[in-house]
C-alpha cells in the first residue's frame, strides 16, 4: 500500500497547466518520477505531457495512471529533417518546441466552445527543479509573469532587472543581454485567457538563433512593460535548471544483459 | 501561500529513518528540495541529514525548518588527511562515511534508554530518485531487505539474484559479482532493532576497495542468507541512482556577478 494523496481540487482556485516535452532515454523514467511527486503537492495542477514520439508508450502512459495527477498524454515526432535541416547543417530547432506548440494547440482545442478555466501555462521540461512555492508564484498571473531561474547562460542564476517601481526594465544576464525577451522557458507563466486572445501565438520551429526560442512566443503576447515580477519581485530562486547526467552502461551487453522485460 | 501537508503520523506504522549525507555545492538546495518534495507524501519517515561540514549551514538548516518534514540536522566534516591519504596517495575513503556512520550514531544514542520504535534505516544519497512504493516495500523489513537499483555498475539496474524459492542467492551484477553484498547503498535498508543490537556495525573508513563500501557494513550485521527480497522478489525499479551534472558557471565573474545574497 502507497500512500498517496492528489490535493485537492478547488473551483475556487486558478488551475496551472503544465507543459511537459519528453523523450526516450535511459533516465526518462526517473526524471518523470520526480516531477510527479512534486506536482502531488500543487492544487489544481493539470499535467499536460507530449512525447516527442511517434506514438504515446507504454512507459509514460502507466507512469501517468498510476500517479494520480490530472493528466492528458499527447505525443508528436520532430521529423527528422527538422532535426537536421538541409545539406546536414543542423537547424537548431531547438528539442521540444513542436511538443510544446501541441500542448498550447490542445489547450485553445479544450477551450474553444467552452467558457476557459482562470489559469496559467507554464513550460515545465523533465530535468528541472521546482520548488513548491514557485506554482503559488505563477497562479494569480494575469498575464505573463516573470522570475529567475537559476544555472542558465553560464551564472548561478539568471534574472528579470526589476526597478524600484516594480516594473520588469531589462535582464540580468550575461548570454546576449539584448534579447527581446532573455529568459529561460522555465521562468515564465502566461494566463489561459491570453493564450486564447492570441491564437497565433506559438514557438517559431526555423531561423531561431539560440537563445531566441522563449522571445519567438513571447513577443506574440506581450511587451516588457506588461510582464509582471514575481518571487519577491524577482530576488529569490525557485526553479533550477538541473540537468541529469546520462548514466554510463558501459558493462551492458559485454559480460551480460540485464533483463529487457525489466522497466527502467 | 502553499499548500503543503506532511503526511499523518501513525503509531500503528514503523517508522523509516532515512540518512542522507550532503555536501555544499552548487545544486545542493535543488537536490535536497525535490528529495523532500518526495519524502513529504511518506507516512513517518524521519529525515536525518548530516552535512561534510565543520559547521551546520544556514541553507541547509533554513530548507529542513521550511520543509515541513521530521529530521534531524547534524555534521560531521571528512578531515583532509582522509580525503587525500597519507603521501598524496587517495585513500578511497567514499564521501559520506563519517556522514552515515555519524547518523547511526546519533540513532544508538537516541534510543540508548528508551525503547526503540519499530523501523528501518535506509541510506538515501541526495542525487537519487526514489519512486513512492519504495519506501512501502521497505517499512516492514525485519532484518536487512534488498532490492534492484537502476544505473549503477555501468548497468541498466544491478539487481540480487533470487531463487524460485525466494531466496537471495548471488548478485546480478557485471562488476566484481563475488563481491559478498554486491549492491549499492540505494538497496537496501536496515532495520532498526539489529542496528541495535549490533553497536560495532559501522561503515569502515580505510583500506576499503572500490565497491566494497556496503559489504564492509552489511557483513558485520547479516549473511546473505538472512536477506529478504521486496519490490516483487527484485523484478521491479523503484530507485534510480542518478546523477546531476554540475552546472557551468562560466560566465560567473566573466562580464558580471550574481548577487551572492540570493540564496540559490
Amino acid at each position: 500500500y502507497v500512500y498517496s494523496r492528489p490535493p485537492p481540487w478547488s473551483d475556487a482556485l486558478p488551475t496551472i497547466f503544465v507543459i511537459t516535452p519528453t523523450y526516450t532515454r535511459p533516465v526518462q523514467k526517473a526524471e518523470l518520477t520526480r516531477l510527479a511527486n512534486t506536482f502531488l503537492h500543487v492544487q489544481n495542477l493539470h499535467w499536460v505531457v507530449v512525447e516527442d514520439s511517434p506514438r504515446r508508450t507504454n512507459l509514460v502512459s502507466n507512469l501517468l495512471e498510476k500517479a494520480g495527477l490530472n493528466f492528458t498524454h499527447l505525443n508528436v515526432e520532430t521529423p527528422k529533417s527538422l532535426k537536421l535541416g538541409l545539406s546536414w547543417i543542423p537547424s537548431h530547432t531547438p528539442r521540444g518546441t513542436l511538443q510544446r506548440n501541441l500542448g498550447l494547440h490542445w489547450l485553445r482545442d479544450s477551450f474553444s466552445n467552452t467558457a476557459p478555466p482562470e489559469g496559467v501555462v507554464y513550460f515545465a521540461d523533465d530535468d528541472n527543479t521546482y520548488s513548491l512555492e514557485l506554482f503559488e508564484e505563477m497562479r494569480y498571473t494575469r498575464r505573463v509573469s516573470v522570475w529567475p531561474v537559476a544555472f542558465v547562460g553560464g551564472l548561478r542564476y539568471e534574472s528579470p532587472k526589476v526597478s524600484p517601481a516594480g516594473k520588469v526594465v531589462g535582464w540580468k544576464t550575461v548570454f546576449d543581454p539584448n534579447r527581446p525577451f532573455a529568459i529561460d522557458m522555465a521562468g515564465f507563466a502566461i494566463s489561459i485567457k491570453l493564450i486564447l486572445e492570441k491564437p497565433q501565438a506559438s514557438f517559431k520551429l526555423e531561423g531561431v538563433k539560440g537563445g531566441y526560442q522563449e522571445t519567438s512566443l513571447l513577443k506574440d503576447l506581450v511587451t516588457m512593460d506588461g510582464l509582471e515580477p514575481k518571487a519577491a519581485n524577482c530576488t529569490k530562486v525557485l526553479v533550477w535548471h538541473t540537468r541529469t547526467e546520462r548514466p554510463t552502461l558501459v558493462n551492458e551487453g559485454k559480460r551480460g544483459f540485464t533483463d529487457p522485460r525489466v522497466e527502467v
